[in-house]
Order: structure tokens, then sequence, then C-alpha cells
């Protein structure tokens, strides 16, 4: 009970911050997003791709997010897109007070209208955690199976899209992609499904038009 | 700092209760083993080709760890196993307490040697919630990349073995496994590697060999 009270509390000051972040977000016209997924599901990949196809129409930055190392961020920085690096050390999801510690960065970049946050590989506690992104996207990859929405709901219902990526690994999994989408949709009707492959290059452009006409989208309706 | 101090408090509870796992566990000649990875990385597929490798050695229990549904339990129920599923609803980790209240159900099955604890798919928080067990095994698949071991370094240095599964995928990814190895090794010298096929069968009875070795050897040093 006394740990429900603490997490509740916690949860509550990280809401209040995660507000702010997103005022801050707003205010200067930049789209933000938090990817989930577990590790290894594809998410630098993804963001790689998107960085790709997007850049050009809507000017990138990213933030990292690991328990250790920077590998991620480097990764981001050879395709020329400004990345920062949290690392969390023993904590297993990002928190909207370090989110916030890196908007001044944001900002030193010049013209950024979308913010990509990527997570800690973990599909757990990220779920519960307000960064003051405007959409959560989770991600999973075809060799997770396809019992993953209904194993971690909380992901999938706090999410606006579901990436399933590693499509290209298809006919060497058991993995029912028809099952999957069914499984998420039954957490989550409203969530908005791709299916992507980094290595072959499917469904990516479907992916980034979503993207970029949420950007727009919420920028209209800044705009009214 | 409160979050901090909270958190210490728990964990050294939850040590506690783990001592008294342990001491039960091994007072009864139950051998038993703790399952970390991410979400999809075969766990429970593992579990599933031991059982039918050591349950003619060491009669077999698991208990399984998820934050909702019991399809794993289930799973491992068609093997003729006894199975119990703990549900940890929004907790991303299986605790000692958890664990401690199905211990009367170990004992209910008579003569098990082996327990085996699949955690909650998490790289994270399970690794520092001792449950009772003998040793920690981290499983990774070689589609979450050979980085794994730099990025959740606390998973790898308190394991004792590393299961890297799904090997059949190698030839369609760019993990590299002398890389992830030497990752591994570089977290944690001590960690015993396998790496194993639960499709094509490859490296598990290498696993299984080590795992009713253990058990042996804990088996001979409690009689003395």
């Amino acid at each position: 009970m006394h740990e429900i009270l603490i997490e509740q509390g916690i949860l509550s000051k990280n809401d209040e911050i995660a507000g702010k972040n997103r005022e801050w977000l707003r205010a200067r016209g930049v789209f933000s997003i938090n990817m989930v997924s577990s590790p290894g599901s594809g998410k630098t990949s993804i963001i790689e791709k998107t960085a790709g196809l997007v850049n050009g129409l809507l000017k990138l930055a990213v933030i990292e997010g690991d328990m250790e190392t920077d590998l991620d961020a480097e990764r981001i920085r050879r395709h020329g897109i400004p990345a920062k690096q949290i690392t969390t050390g023993r904590a297993c999801h990002l928190d909207a007070h370090q989110v916030h510690h890196v908007l001044p960065w944001v900002f030193e970049q010049g013209g950024i209208r979308l913010l990509i946050i990527e997570n800690v590989g973990n599909m757990v506690c990220p779920a519960e955690y307000d960064l003051g992104e405007e959409m959560k996207v989770a991600v999973m990859s075809v060799t997770e199976g396809d019992d993953k929405p209904l194993k971690y709901p909380a992901l999938f219902s706090a999410s606006e899209a579901l990436i399933i990526n590693k499509t290209d690994l298809l006919p060497y999994t058991d993995f029912n992609m028809e099952r999957a989408r069914k499984n998420a949709l039954r957490i989550n009707p409203d969530l908005r499904v791709f299916e992507t492959s980094c290595t072959k290059g499917g469904g990516l452009a479907e992916w980034c038009g979503f993207l970029v006409s949420s950007a727009g989208r919420a920028a209209k309706a800044r705009a009214k």
C-alpha cells in the first residue's frame, strides 16, 4: 500500500513536469513522439530510416534513452541528425525531468520541428511515464511473437501507433500478422498499425506519411 | 533522494524474503533458476525444450511471470509440466514475496528437483530483484543486436549463464556472435554462454547439460 502511494506521488510529479515539457515544445512548434519497445525491436533503425525520409520536410532532433552507453546517439549522429543521449543508470525508463533538462539543447539546434524520443528498451515502465510527447509509438518486431499486445497491454493502450518491424523475418518465424493486429486492436481499437522492414524498406513511407501528417495537423490546431 | 531511500528499503525487504525462499527450496532439494530477458527472446520456448530434455532426470516445475494472461503457463502445461502463473498487473518484474506465496504449490507437486522461474519480459528491473533462486540466467535473441550486454549491463553481471537464442535467424540479421560474446564477457568474465535454436534444436543439449550438472553440484554441496 505504501509502495503504491509513493509511486502515485512520483507519477503525479512526473506528469506535472511532462505538462510543462509539452507546453514548451508546442510553443516552439516542435512535434514530439516517444518510441517504446523491448530492447532490440529496431527503434534506432526505424529512427535512422525515418530521418532519411522526413528530415527534408521537418527538421529533426533525437533524444536517446539508454541505461548505459551512447551507441544509439552515435548511430543517429552519423546521419547528420542532432542526437542527445540520456543514460538512465539503473532506471528502466526515461522520465519527464530528464527530458526537461535536455529541452534547451533542442532549442539550440535551431528550427527543430520534430523531436523523436527513443525510450529505454522496456515494454513495461515507459508506458506509465508521460514525457510531454504528443504521442507514444509502440514498436515490436515479428520475432517477439504475436501475443505481445495481450501480455503488455499498458503500452498498447497508451500508444497511438504501433510499428510491427522486421517483417523481412516473417518467413522464418511463426508470427501471425493477422493475429498480432487483432490482439493489438483488441487492447486499443484506435491504434494505427504499420508493418515495416528496415532492411528491405517496406512500410516506412506509410509510417513517415502518418508522422508528417500528424505533425501537420498538430501545427494547424495550434495556429487556430 | 527520497526515491532512492525508499527503493533501498523495498529491495532490502525483498532480499530478506528471497533469502527465506532460498532456504526453503534448498531444504527440500529444489534447484531453482530465474530466467530474465526482453519480451519475445524465446524464454518459454527454451523452457519447453528444456523440459523435454531434463524432466526424466530432474522433476520440473515452472513459475511463469507475466503482467497479464496465463498464455505461457498454458504452453508449459501442454507438455505435462506443472506450471503456476503469477500475473504482476502493473509491475515489471517478479518479486520474492510473489514467489514466496507459490512455494506451497511447488511442494504440493511432490518430488520437484528443478524450479524454473520465467520472469516478466524486461531486461532491466528483474536484474535487481533476488527471488531466492540459485542462479539468474539471461536470455537474448540474435534479432536483438549484439550490443545488448553493453546497454543492459546489470542483467549480464547478475547472471551466471547467458543463452543466445534464435541462432537459426543468424543468416538474416547482422548479429555478430563473436562481438556479442565479447561484449557479454566484458561485463561478466565468468558468464557461461550458450547458443541455442529452439526451432532447429542447436545448443539445447549443452545448456541442459550445464543446468543438470549445476543442480547436481548444488545437491552435493548441500549433502556435505
